[in-house]
């Protein structure tokens, strides 16, 4: 795990997004909230955040970090359900690789929740967004 | 948390897959072992199976689960990391989610090796190739 | 850690109940969804069935169980909101301290997603309910 | 989890509070150390200090904080076991959930030591007692 | 993780040793309760118990395994403190890893309560005594 | 766990090592990387790491504290492996706990990979080497 100690402490901000692919017809029965597990987005929200804040157990080369907010928004839209993280902190180091994994979290519990109503649903372009702060600047993904 | 009590102890194996799309550029960096942060296809693997054992503090609704074990392959191809996980169980549910978490891991950590590297890099395809064991028997991804 | 490899394997069940005590104005934002942090009672349900699985963690000498069922109820009442946790298990060791964690957890996190609202609310009467399966029988909490 | 980093980094202390109501007899086998299952003083209060540390995992919109210090104390009474939390932290949010989380933890301690000596014990009033710090400044349990 | 899915479940035991080389002053501050950081033995031994229940974190190709005893002793010497955990189940794997996590997180919290006495303590000599159960029999370090 | 709240943040190192002694066929294994679970050495880093961070939830009475660089080193010595780990931080307590359970878990992981090629392997010398910063300034072992 990389010296940061040199760095400083600024605030940064970073965006990720993921998408999980699925039939209209399954769409449908995260929109009415019928899935026998319960709430899909919410759930999904909750397993982004409490994953954002474990990033450092699941990526072993990231440091431990003060993270001062975490937003998680999964929405269905017609071929699927999308979901955004946005992490931020003011810290020494980014917090890339932990909006990454709330999405991909949040991903995961939608898929779990679902998978019993639809078999073979993928998990499409986990990536990031747009990050700000640090060293490297302002960054969005090219459209 | 759904009852699985009445369901019986039976073998179980689910198979996923991810990629970590990046440039070929970067693909010669972990070839080569010049990764600044280590070795790339070590620490995916390990940090896939790490993952798998966490599968039920990541989902919120996936049941804890005996695994009796756990296989994580991180292959460079000329486009980007493939990673493909196999786990195993003789419990009373799937391991479909634990694969799937292995995987999401695994491409994370890829992803956290080389971001100094490459800008944009993006984790695709996390899905589910094969599924044996309980009530729905043998399933296959159809090509 | 008591050694339980001498007990045999039996199903066994346990129901916890909690209350969070709180003002009728604070119970009417859980009713109509305002809370700022999101849906208190879908919080609570996912927090109480993860802390059911954290048990050993918390509890230092709680045996880990491979758990077949949690479910977790987060109810709004006149003055408050009351919490009931079943878990099942077929093992060694009876899941009282899981059914109490999961009460417990899910408790605070109403209490947490609504401390804005109200200063001074109470976890009151975390208490075991029934319990069903080993050497012990079926006990039920006197009325 | 809420943005907190406009927030100014401040002293904060948190005192928390819970208790254990049991049979005097039961009391009498913490004072006297007899618990099977080892000191259950001791236990309570190492179980409290390792669940302040985890609140954020347990509680899922809980920020993760640096705390500066965690004080637990169990207290044997003639109805029961009482516990006290204090938690101090120089960071941008209260530490109350991180107290009552410790209070909890210690409370579900004792009742799991305890067990087997009776049936039917209660966790009661889990509540805040004093806080300081931050902009709601110093408040108190009203008597 | 190799796969032990073939294997049988047996009964199978591990104990393990660990020793906290000190000065004999500072042993009679264990003695005697003195730490100011509070009762060092009983720590030990807790976290002992805890972090055998974590190995499977702790040891990334561990088998997540149901542990169904474990007893953390440690004892004090005239030159130090000696750890002894005997762990039991009735799995497909054997126990001596978690033996060995029980003792060296059992060792690290004897330091650690013990280091503003001494500087310099060292944990020496921690080893597997003896194990039983599975294709391997009984094995017993030779004196 | 001890107030430390009026401690100023310094930047502070410590160094710990650790030996798992073993014969030195099995140190051929690892030197030529035959080991049936992989790589021993990339394992033992990275085990290593992990732990540094896990250490508040290893050692009760540890602070959680922001580490700013981990470095796990393993290498093949004639009768052995050795084991060198440095953590750094810029906070208010020492990172002498943090640094021995990276050796610590490192030199389990090692154990833990060649235990099927020698039994009776051994952890020895698990200390610390040097320290700076603090109130109690540079100390290095005596030689």
């Amino acid at each position: 795990m990389i010296d940061v100690g040199d760095k400083e402490r600024t605030e940064r901000v970073a965006v990720a997004r993921g998408f999980v692919a699925m039939a209209p017809a399954t769409v449908g029965i995260v929109r009415r909230g019928e899935s026998e597990k319960g709430d899909v987005l919410a759930a999904a929200r909750l397993a982004g955040i409490l994953a954002a804040k474990k990033t450092p157990e699941l990526v072993p080369l990231c440091h431990p970090i003060a993270l001062t907010g975490v937003d998680v928004l999964a929405v269905p839209r017609p071929r699927g359900v999308e979901v955004t993280a946005t992490v931020r902190t003011t810290d020494r180091t980014g917090v890339e690789m932990e909006a990454l994994s709330a999405v991909s979290a949040a991903c995961l519990t939608v898929y779990d929740m679902l998978k019993r109503y639809e078999r073979g649903m993928r998990i499409e372009a986990l990536e990031l967004i747009e990050k700000k702060g640090g060293r490297s600047g302002h960054w969005r993904r090219p459209a």
